[in-house]
């Protein structure tokens, strides 16, 4: 029966892809006429692309999963109807039924969010804010239906803390803060051409590999099965937007769908019970995270944009750069860079009054540094490319590494 | 138990009704920086007021219910929690809980929806299509806890049908055009300040004081708690919005506020099982859109704007008008200017060519044919009295009538 549902989540997902890919030049006029546009700075003619087409997305995957929430209750036999008084049984999964509503709840609100952060350009505070207050739903339903804030221990810390550990409500932190990484974590590793929806659509195929093995080993089907169901429909739907977001972008995708991505993968994360094992498919994004902690919290100056530089001769992207003098860098600062500059992550260039000019610490200008002037699309390519090779570690360390850390 | 959860709710919306206060002012220049703001062409100097409002009060109702939700439970002696496995009981109402979690669904899609539309002013198929869309998952949680699809009819009608008659599907056809209409009919009885929020406003008081008379008489206790669990943080937002909003307007609210009041109300109406009585508050808003089916249908000619127009000189609004020859139309249009004409229901002057001139079929000309040029601040207040008037025949209609027609 599983697999049935399983075909018709795939089936719904196809025509969502279908219906995407005509709908997104259509709607075009529509957000340029909203003045939601911006200039692509990476190109010659700086051309104006209409931006937050995550909203439409959003939308198509919001009524596809609205679509498919009847169908695996149709072919549960605990949920078919009694036939004798029209009623619900007493056996139905209202249980299952509340977490896929309540995960729809999460992610229908994290769209809005998005695309009002996107329209109204919200401060900082509520970036960080909203997906927490988003995430709300989904914790209740994890508290009512799970409430399990036991973490099982590794062989070598079992000596110290015994076998597992109960974490009680910081379990919930945790989870709480995994959504507010989540969708923080696509949006910083952004702003070239299609690098967004290219990441979210190497995580969301990592994680159907996941739970498709999973699923082939007999681990919790009911937890991996629900994550599927909602994995196809966002890869189906992201796969039409990079249709028309990959080099040279015709649409942009704006905060909505980095927000909207990140919450379909927190949502999966907690209630598929696969959380650790999420956080690896991020790899890329945690090590942006960690190489951007300087000049995010300010340790070291943060120019307002940090993107590369396009140069117009060439049609390269070269490194963006911040220059400051060591003096004025604090204690940890200078920490910092003496650590990034030891171990070759960053550019150093030292000007005669003594300041420095170093590049901007993203990913993204990490792998300028490394390979020298690249052009935009090969730039997008080789960090998705980074990105294959984290989930083969992810996999390794997921599979026969925990296979020897913990006992299976 | 019940008198302290809905004391905790009161607690709740009174906190939102202070905070959203807080928060209107604060927002403006957000709110003017994204273009979302409009003329106020009823006042001589056409200020610009910032718009769509209604989501900044849709969030601050989202967040309260966010809050709230875990509320019924912790007082709910079957969802106390096992004390021994720290999981949950058995006995744990989760129909309650996925009630409350697909209402929350449809109105934060709602409210999305809506404010997607303030910003790409979507087209009128739209408009119909996504309260449908949004109210699926209600639809879903009807269909499972209750799917009580039989009508009882009045005596008179007994002889025919008998006492109940099963309407099955169309009984959930009837809703989803329920949530299409609530949505709309406040969108359309709109365009002076304060009109919005002042019949919303009156709509809601009144599903409390029915919810409260029922209550009373301990009539389906567990349905109108659920109502006023909504209700009261509405109330609450609203009524901060219309401090500012309130003639003269100083914020907008946007088709946002409209969708997220409609969905509010139909929320509550379906799953507090008390639609009929929901649409007897909808009474001036069933009167304006019959009034207006002519020109909405395009039987008589209907220009882009149906506002009254507004005298700088007096600074009063008169009638704005449509003009066309009879033998123009066609003969259903020809029919229903007839009747109005004949019912005294819209004004009739005729020109020296033929050509009539009558004011647009709208419940707010309608006021002004009747009493002539009036300030803006008198019309809304006059439509508010209406709203007030409508509501006392919807208690007679409900409690002697309906209890003549219908035993007890």
């Amino acid at each position: 029966m599983s697999a049935i549902v399983i075909a018709i989540n795939a089936a719904i997902s196809v025509s969502a892809y279908l219906m995407t890919v005509r709908m997104i030049p259509r709607f075009r006029d529509m957000f340029v006429k909203a003045r939601l546009y911006g200039k692509d700075l990476c190109k010659r003619d700086q051309p104006q692309v209409p931006e937050s087409y995550g909203v439409l997305i959003g939308c198509v995957f919001l009524v596809s999963l609205f679509l498919f929430i009847p169908i695996p209750f149709t072919f549960d036999e605990a949920a078919a109807m009694d036939v004798e008084t029209g009623g619900k049984p007493a056996t139905f999964p209202h249980d299952k039924f509340v977490e896929l509503i309540a995960a729809l709840l999460s992610i229908c609100c994290m769209i809005f969010l998005g695309f009002a952060d996107d329209v109204l350009d919200l401060r900082w505070r509520h970036k960080l804010l909203l997906p927490t207050i988003a995430t709300l739903p989904l914790l209740m339903v994890y508290y009512v239906n799970y409430n399990s804030t036991t973490i099982i221990l590794p062989h070598f810390a079992r000596a110290f803390f015994g076998k597992s550990v109960n974490i009680g409500i910081f379990y919930y932190v945790y989870m709480g803060m995994l959504a507010v990484f989540c969708t923080n974590a696509i949006n910083i590793l952004a702003g070239i051409n299609g690098l967004e929806v290219g990441q979210s659509l190497i995580i969301a195929a990592s994680i159907l590999v996941f739970n498709i093995t999973e699923l082939c080993l007999g681990h919790q089907i009911e937890s991996h099965k629900f994550s599927i169901y909602f994995v196809l429909p966002f890869l189906a739907t992201s796969l039409a937007l990079w249709k028309f977001n990959k080099y040279p972008s015709k649409v942009f995708v704006g905060d909505t769908f980095c927000y909207f991505a990140g919450m379909t993968f927190a949502v999966v994360g907690i209630l598929g019970h696969f959380s650790k094992t999420l956080l690896l498919f991020f790899l890329p994004q945690i090590i942006n995270f960690l190489y951007s902690t300087p000049q995010l919290f300010h340790f070291v100056p943060c120019p307002r944009h940090r993107l590369p530089k396009y140069d117009a001769k060439t049609d390269l992207l070269h490194i963006s750069t911040t220059d400051f003098h060591p003096k004025e860098l604090g204690t940890l600062g200078r920490v910092m860079v003496t650590v990034f500059r030891t171990l070759r992550l960053i550019s150093w260039q030292e000007k005669s009054d003594g300041r420095v000019i170093t590049n901007n610490f993203t990913l993204i200008n990490f792998v300028l540094v490394v390979f020298g002037p690249v052009h935009e699309r090969v730039v997008t390519q080789m960090l998705m490319g980074v990105q294959v090779m984290c989930t083969l570690v992810a996999f390794v360390i997921r599979y026969p590494l925990a296979n020897y850390f913990y006992e299976t």
